[in-house]
């Protein structure tokens, strides 16, 4: 909050410094046009300049607060330049590639190459190893094509929007909170013209840029007079623009359908044949991983906001009484970076917490969502997420829908800022509500009793009889009305007509009061035996950006290190074996027929052991072929340079190891499969000096 | 065809014995009204009787032959039930899910339920395995949403249509293809009154049906007055109707998109970044597993014809001039049913035939081709397709596209018949060239010769001076018709030119003959020196259906067995450990903590060997148990009976033996990885008496 402080206080001097200048600048203009004394003129303008010197080192250190606040310490140069590095490597080693690029391709669609395929692979084989096998989670694989009658059950049809405003001459459209968003930043980070009151207001904005309705948004764009960025034609007012790709189904053109913009509709309209499957037992978890769909406004920030992307999403159902998890203690006493909602309002930064403290003092509202807050974060950094620059931030009030009763964004720090990859929110019982309500199917489940328990039950037993003498053709309404009576309003009629023999009654169907009399209705309370209850159940929901997760870790592994003769960066990603394209590669030091058949057997070993490998047999330097591999994060190179015993090179640390031809394949095993580490390696094996091979 | 020829004879006997009645009644009819003796009238009805009893033996045997030749054997009813004990035991175990049930679902989608999701994913898996990872193919992951101009490049957005009519009052659509081959399968099944020749002609008509244009199948509907299946209303003539699911990409509306409808064309359009990924070196192999997309106009055959369809593709780039395979040995010797085009035209079986001959004799185009028909067999007889009911099924040539080098399919037998369920295509040059030609880059490959070849070259010079002279206006459309000559038009002209002077010449782009004469035009054959080769590679594709794969295994492993009270068919789906959805399952014999403790104990050794698995603690009797695993193809239980050692089952032979709680879990993985069979175990372990456990 400092830097804020600074900013606000630098803002205030520079508007009074420009105000002396304005002054002193008149004074200037007073001596000269009244033919005052050079001297006197002189000593005016000296003041002036002074004021101006002031003023540009007032600005000089608004410029510095700015760029602080903004980077956490790194600038926004350094942040891109790092970016557009780690891009680099990814395109030209194809780790993904703008999809249909002989075509000049489509914004927000890209292709995972070979090495990219590899890396999300791995990620969701661990994915169902981490969650769905150690879980006996239920999987599921539903189509991605949807009916409408779905997605207008899950509310996507009616609220799944944007807002959107057009260049009133060309057409382009632009997402109105983006151009907002762009205006206030731009003013706030280069006008130093700007009065501390107005720096104020554009920050208020950008923290309520997500509660802005249309006609607001609207205001705001004309307010400030922002136009069309490419071509400053003026724009249209903000409407809502449904980010589902539209489609129908079948060919009669009468069945509208869309591409699902979430996995989980998949696994709510499944809920009672998977609660069957499960033994009518509570709690389960339903997994599926897919395709989803959004069909964004103007797609930006590269892979990570992108039309086409791979969800993987755990529907948790459990009894809204009972959230508590036989596992918590598994993962009671992980620590690691907490942003609770408290903390966020009151300016504080994200800290350090044990997730048992976070849930035993409720700051997590609950022992399940706290298993799978401490789940995601075991998954992430064994992926190789850097854990300090991985927080749980909880959502504000505001970000949260109404029924939901917690929710945790898992975000990862890029250079894009702190990204949201997974959000872990429980959901209370909305979404199965809302498509039994839909389709007239329970989705429900029933707790039986050991014992008959008994219950007081509200019984509210209409008189037809006076009633209809009361009320004749509106009898059913009233009757109606009456019945739906919730416990609190019954009770209170109740005492009312003991008290007052008749009570004013509104029924809202007839958009009247009716009176009703002591012998129209009798309400009461009874006793009733009960053997089982019957509910809807609980969600609990981790959904898993697997693209924006995979991009993360890009930035994580990305280094660089100069090369042997140091005329060079080479560039490494250091994945760990668990997500490496290629855990292996096999070298013969030098093209020599023999060192390429001792290749080829240990390549036909490695594949029987289920290490992905690649052989490279070009008369290139090993040095070359080193720096080739380390920039597609291949752990471990094989490295032939006798019959007999061949070197291990890992990655990071370049040491190499000496290990028997018939050994290396079940040594590799090892260390990838996580068996051992290297450093049990490098105890068993007699190191090689590397001097040589390097280059 | 001995079948064929009974059902023909059959037919003109019936039609003889129907004509011999008709004779017949005619004379009855005349003594009775001629007033004949009523010995005579009785003798005539008694040949009458006599005819029409002949006549029903005929038909009989007409039935017994048309059932024959359908089924090979086993009578549609047999296959109707068998099926629907196959997918009623699918739907009940979740195996899969009509998707969107409870709003009552939409025609052509299914969910894969939890096990058969696991299915998917394990036969998904060895695919990786066993194509991707042995053959160091190129894995890529393309997006589902495409622009129009890829498709229209691979020609989808013109050609990818069936053709439909509506019901004229209801707007119902249909195939016409469907309703017409529905119509001559009805016909010549249960029309005993149809001519031989009729007979033939429906014959020819199924075995032409996807031959017919929309002209000729719009007059066959009308001459056969066929109408709406369930209103019994006209038709329409019948229009093609695109498959592609249709959408919009981004907001503006002017971007048209469809869902792809093969995984094929993502990697076509990424064939210059993968050739150079793979060092400028062909051959290679490119490999995309996605979901594809086709809007059938009314889909049927459950699980076989759906909307959304998971295909597992390869693109093998060759060079067209040397498509052998260095390793076609190794699948050379393998033996199985082959179906070549020829023996199809004459009416033979399929039989089988040794690979390697059936490439060396040319019936297999080629060795890469022949290597992947090799892969595909090894593939799907290692997940448990039955060897006898999977054929390779040449094309003929009115099925293959213009362009295809050769085409076979891997055909499965199921109830429905022979169902296609991998194509393996030499598309030679297709697909490469038409994107090369709508996008403007060069998709090709290039030989560099260690030595630089001499290459004869046709040169043509146009002497613009002269044609100038000659043509005027028209001479830029002179020239360029003069140098696009093919070499055979060209050294004709030579010819001509020096013969005879002079030469008539049609220009197609002025769409007339104009004189070229010998002073207007060089034409010479030229030696060059070129360093380099450069060509559009050849592609071999393998594509596979996995859901119709998946379905066939479903059929292929289902078998059911007397319950041990005989008073009940149990269902058992006897899939390899590799495919089963779960591995092995944890039974405590009689509910007691002391069990239970231990079985939660070997479920964590088994989860540390990655061996999928499920503890039921039930007090369902341990017969009732082990009938509702092997109704989920579960290959290995595990009862714990005591706490030192436990009985293994193996669900086909229901052997069990006697394994000490801490080997458990490594017996089981070793039988489930393929490390050792079954036999190796029951060598191992002593045998129990299964006697008193089964029920």
């Amino acid at each position: 909050m400092a830097a804020v402080a600074d900013e606000d206080s630098l803002r205030r001097a520079l508007a009074q410094k420009q105000s002396s200048i304005d002054v002193q600048g008149g004074a200037v203009r007073q001596l000269k046009s009244s033919g005052a004394a050079k001297l006197d003129i002189e000593a005016a303008v000296q003041a002036l300049n002074a004021l101006k010197l002031e003023k540009a080192s007032i600005e000089s250190q608004l410029q510095a607060a700015l760029t602080g606040a903004a980077g956490g310490g790194s600038s926004s140069a350094s942040r891109d330049a790092f970016r557009q590095a780690v891009v680099n490597t990814l395109e030209r080693r194809l780790f993904y590639i703008p999809s249909f690029k002989i075509y000049r391709g489509v914004a927000g669609l890209y292709d995972y190459g070979p090495p990219g395929c590899s890396v999300k692979s791995n990620v969701l084989s661990f994915w169902r190893q981490h969650f769905v096998l150690e879980e006996n989670m239920l999987e599921v694989d539903c189509p991605c094509v949807t009916p409408e009658v779905v997605l207008k059950a899950s509310g996507h049809v009616e609220k799944f929007t944007d807002l959107m405003v057009k260049d009133e001459k060309t057409g382009t459209c632009y997402r109105a909170d983006h151009l907002l968003k762009d205006f206030c930043k731009e003013k706030l980070e280069k006008d130093f013209s700007l009065s501390a009151e107005k720096a104020a207001e554009l920050k208020h904005i950008l923290a309520v840029l997500d509660d802005l309705s249309a006609e607001q948004l609207g205001a705001k764009i004309k307010e400030y007079g922002i136009t069309a960025p490419d071509t400053k034609n003026p724009l249209s007012d903000p409407y809502p623009f449904n980010l589902m790709f539209q489609t129908s189904i079948g060919p009669s053109g009468v069945s509208p359908g869309y591409m699902r913009p979430e996995t989980a509709q998949g696994i709510f309209v499944n809920f009672r044949d998977l609660y069957y499957y499960n033994g009518n037992k509570l709690p389960f978890a339903a997994a599926q991983i897919g395709q989803a769909f959004r069909n964004e406004i103007s797609p930006r920030q590269g892979l990570l906001r992108v039309r086409e992307f791979t969800l993987a999403e755990i529907e948790h159902f459990v009894d809204p009484q009972d959230k508590s998890h036989p596992k918590f203690s598994d993962v009671a006493k992980l620590e690691f970076l907490m942003f609770p909602r408290d903390d966020q309002v009151s300016g504080q930064c994200a800290k350090k917490l044990q997730l048992g403290e976070a849930v035993s003092r409720g700051t997590v509202n609950n022992e399940t969502l706290g298993y799978f807050i401490g789940r995601v974060y075991l998954f992430l950094t064994r992926l190789g997420i850097d854990k300090d620059r991985l927080r749980f931030r909880q959502h504000l009030a505001n970000e949260m829908a109404h029924y939901a009763a917690d929710c945790w964004d898992a975000e990862i720090e890029s250079s894009y800022g702190w990204i949201e990859c997974v959000g872990i929110a429980d959901r209370s019982a909305y979404d199965l509500r809302a498509h039994s309500e839909k389709s007239s199917v329970a989705l429900v489940a029933q707790e039986k009793f050991s014992e008959p328990r008994e219950v007081e039950k509200l019984v509210i037993t209409p008189i037809k009889k006076e009633l209809g003498l009361a009320f004749k053709g509106n009898q059913k309404m009233v009757t109606e009305a009456l019945e739906a009576m919730e416990e609190k309003v019954a009770m209170e009629m109740k005492a009312d007509l003991e008290s007052k023999g008749e009570v004013e009654f509104h029924v809202c169907t007839l958009r009247k009061n009716v009176t009703i009399k002591k012998n129209m209705v009798s309400i009461s309370k009874e006793i009733k035996k009960e053997h089982q209850r019957v509910f809807t159940p609980s969600v609990i929901e981790p959904s898993f950006g697997i693209g924006r997760i995979i991009y993360c870790l890009y930035e994580h592994s990305f280094y660089t290190r100069p090369s042997k003769a140091g005329d060079e960066q080479l560039n490494v990603f250091s994945f760990p074996p668990l997500v490496a394209p290629i855990k292996c590669t096999v070298f013969p030091l030098v093209q020599n027929q023999k060192y390429e058949e001792v290749a080829k057997l240990i390549s036909k070993s490695l594949t029987a052991a289920g290490i992905s490998h690649k052989i490279d047999i070009t008369g290139t330097s090993i040095g070359k072929r080193y720096a080739r591999t380390d920039e597609l994060g291949v752990p471990f190179a094989i490295t032939v340079d006798s019959t007999s015993s061949v070197t291990v090179r890992e990655r990071d640390s370049k040491d190499q190891v000496r290990v028997d031809v018939e050994k290396v394949a079940s040594v590799v095993r090892e260390v990838t499969d996580g068996l051992s580490s290297w450093a049990d390696v490098l105890k068993m094996y007699p190191l090689h000096s590397s001097e040589t091979a390097e280059d």
